[in-house]
């Protein structure tokens, strides 16, 4: 027997116990949410709560529908159908679709046509609650974004909410929606949190690297042509004094050649979390011939995306704390605030950005061309590269023709990192797939500053210095009390 | 208030369900072995059952003393007050010291005068009892064999049983024993059951990973100079087409030089691991300042040492099964029980092998002979390249030479790998250490298969075919019952 809950349409933000600057706008249409869940007979997928796991997973589908439409959601066989045809891929499942780029990615593939599934444990909303962090963006439930899309397109995207460690769930996740392409955001994404103390490093390797095996058993067993498109990041490559080639490199030695995997020199829990996977996703794509893409992504700057754009309730979190800011949406919302803006060190770590309306055109374009059976293909997903300094001096300037004061300062660096080193990374493969880049330019810097403002009564400044550091992480759990 | 127990010194063996060839010899003195365990305030430690870890852990600190000794068990305080002398390592902590490398290793240490504690939870022998396999020699409980020891030689092994992935055992472990290196053979260390199934992938490399990650943390807490010495493995190289460094290679591209990690290719599930934990352990060299040698180590075939000679009881273990047993120990029991040989493919897979009497001589090296702090040392450790089929060749040689009617069979090769290659691995810094290899001779391979021949009334001949593919590996839990 299914079990028929509903909600109502009101607003209900994650948590913030700041005040909104301004309450988001209803929903066009009047909407009820309905989460069917059912025995693992039904149809329908399965609650589940189970005890000795690390968190507990619970399989829900929610369909999101607008109540004036009569219909019942529209059933995704037709899709399926085609799915049999690996080179028109049309499900994509998005794993981690609550997050930053993950969200963003999930309404611009629903938008472009796909039918997506969102698969994610909102374990990054626990993370602010945890650590006392919030988005600079107040940012709706992901039922409430589901439900708004719906209303705003017409379009449906499917909500699985459990974690992708937990085998069992994430099997059902791949028996129900049959994906071609999973794009796998599923993991902890930040260096400073895998540098907190012991059990958050440990957390972030155990998370990342099975939960990133199961979903290579699940594409095995269940879906063998499914296209994984795994986010992986520059930080793989650390500051080598050659330039970084898009995964591997052709070396001579000894009078002999061969062409291999780039030397990887990763600089924290986190980045080394995604080494790992980059080697278990190889070895598979050769043992078992599963079809790979790892985009390597620098560092993603903005908040706005189209999609995002279309309504309120569908924002896109905005990150300017120590632990999972980055660099130039950091230092905006800092100028914003009056906050020096926080060169780490000398300023000379020279990384490749990308617009998040690259990312999601980046991760489109590797879905629309996917790898062939057997492939691990790595492209470098960045569009250009800049030092902390020139960051920091962009900043200032672009704030200071919005009338704002903009200072910088150097703190101590947290990090282990080379402040001045060569640097030069190709990314010509995206490109060669029709990216067609945002660079970051003034109209850009004025939006984000602009947004930042409009948004500065949220800033919690006790939030923007570094409290993390990579030579004094202990094995005690550090609890970040207010 | 400490408890004590006390056993006879009666001899259990490890729950064999063959005859054993022959009986141990009585330990040559009577023996009585004190398990002191008390509450964490007391000098002794803990006894800890704890819920919710995948492993229950002892914490377990047993002296093994004859009765006829007067004295209790010598204090390793004095050795300790040597320790803040980092060159000079007197203790060492031996992780795995139950295993084949292990307790080979663990005795070889003792005889030549270092305090040595083992730390091991075991399950290397409960991996037998669940797969029905067994080794081919008797080997005694870790009890009896540190209880033997003691008789035979006056020396002392300290033991502390429980997982390394559980931090709070590992802790007490360092705080208790204050080890200035540690050897970290603690790893599943198979790469057939890593392929087993889904379960033994993902535990394979939760183990592996996170008990290394769980060691690195403890050094940094509570021994920063120790020096780690972990046991790599040359398959975490793959085999490329260039020459095979030790651990780095200078690479000059596009005009720019640098040294860099040897790619790596890893595979097996296992192998990756410890792709894994270099990457991980190389990262806390460069940002705590860990001292760590990475011994990538060949295929090792033997089974005596010059300490495991010294006592029946003290016999290490012999594998000779499908997921286990290694080729060229695995060829020897084959031919004394006239199965063919088991050639994998075509064979011509080549790798790196050794003597376990070098095995235990290169650990010692490492130790006494400690990487800098901040150093992340590589060494390759191995003493000769053979293909499989010149291996079987030997074998079959020698055996004819005993009267034995050796075959070589090939079978299909139930891993993913190149059959046919180029190989050739540097391995020179061990022998610059002053290592004196024990070549593959005549005689080793004649004392090697008569070893075999003395124990094959033991030999299950359903353990030696392979049982496990890379290929077919799924996620349903295997269980190879009888």
């Amino acid at each position: 027997m299914a079990h028929l809950l509903s909600t109502s349409c009101s607003i209900k933000l994650s948590s913030s116990h700041r005040p909104l600057s301004q309450p988001f706008r209803q929903c066009p249409t009047k909407c009820l949410t309905f989460f069917t869940l059912g025995t693992s007979k039904s149809p329908f997928k399965r609650f589940i709560l189970q005890g000795g796991t690390q968190q507990a997973s619970c399989v829900v589908r929610a369909t999101v529908a607008p109540i004036s439409q009569e219909t019942p959601t529209q059933s995704s066989s037709d899709s399926r159908q085609n799915s049999s045809e690996p080179s028109k891929p049309k499900r994509v499942m998005v794993i981690g679709g609550d997050g930053y780029c993950g969200w963003a990615t999930a309404l611009h593939l629903s938008n472009k046509g796909y039918e997506v599934a969102i698969v994610d444990s909102l374990i990054r909303r626990l993370f602010d609650q945890q650590l006392g962090l919030d988005s600079l963006t107040p940012i709706a439930s992901i039922h409430n974004r589901l439900r708004c899309w719906r209303s705003v397109t017409g379009k449906t995207i499917e909500l699985y909410i459990g974690d992708i460690c937990d085998f069992e769930f994430l099997s059902e996740t791949f028996k129900s929606f049959e994906p071609d392409a999973v794009v796998h955001f599923g993991e902890q994404r930040s260096a400073p949190y895998s540098m907190i103390d012991r059990n958050r490093a440990v957390f972030t390797q155990h998370n990342n690297v099975i939960g990133t095996l199961n979903v290579l058993f699940a594409i095995k067993e269940f879906r063998d042509q499914c296209h994984l498109v795994k986010l992986g990041t520059m930080g793989e490559y650390g500051t080598p004094n050659i330039d970084i080639e898009e995964g591997y490199i052709t070396i001579t030695h000894n009078g002999r050649t061969d062409t291999l995997p780039f030397p990887k020199q990763a600089s924290s829990f986190y980045h080394l979390s995604k080494v790992h996977d980059s080697n278990n996703i190889a070895f598979t794509c050769k043992a078992w011939g599963i079809r790979a893409t790892d985009l390597n992504q620098g560092v993603v700057y903005g908040v706005r995306t189209d999609e995002t754009e279309m309504h309120e309730e569908l924002s896109n979190r905005l990150d300017y704390d120590g632990v999972f800011g980055t660099a130039l949406n950091r230092f905006c919302v800092q100028a914003a605030v009056g906050h020096p803006l926080t060169v780490y060190g000398k300023g000379g770590q020279t990384r490749g950005y990308l617009d998040i309306r690259d990312t999601v055109q980046c991760v489109e374009l590797a879905i629309a061309n996917p790898a062939q059976p057997g492939e691990f293909r790595v492209f470098n997903q960045f569009t250009e590269q800049f030092s902390v300094n020139e960051l920091a001096s962009l900043v200032t300037k672009a704030g200071e023709k919005l009338g704002l004061d903009v200072k910088t300062i150097s703190v101590p660096n947290p990090r282990v990192e080379a402040e001045e080193h060569y640097y030069n990374a190709k990314h010509t493969k995206l490109i060669e797939l029709g990216l067609e880049p945002h660079l970051l330019s003034d109209s850009l810097l004025d939006s984000l500053l602009n947004f930042a403002i409009k948004f500065k009564d949220r800033v919690d400044t006790k939030q923007i210095m570094p409290s993390v550091s990579w030579k004094k992480i202990g094995v005690k759990p550090k609890t970040l009390a207010a």
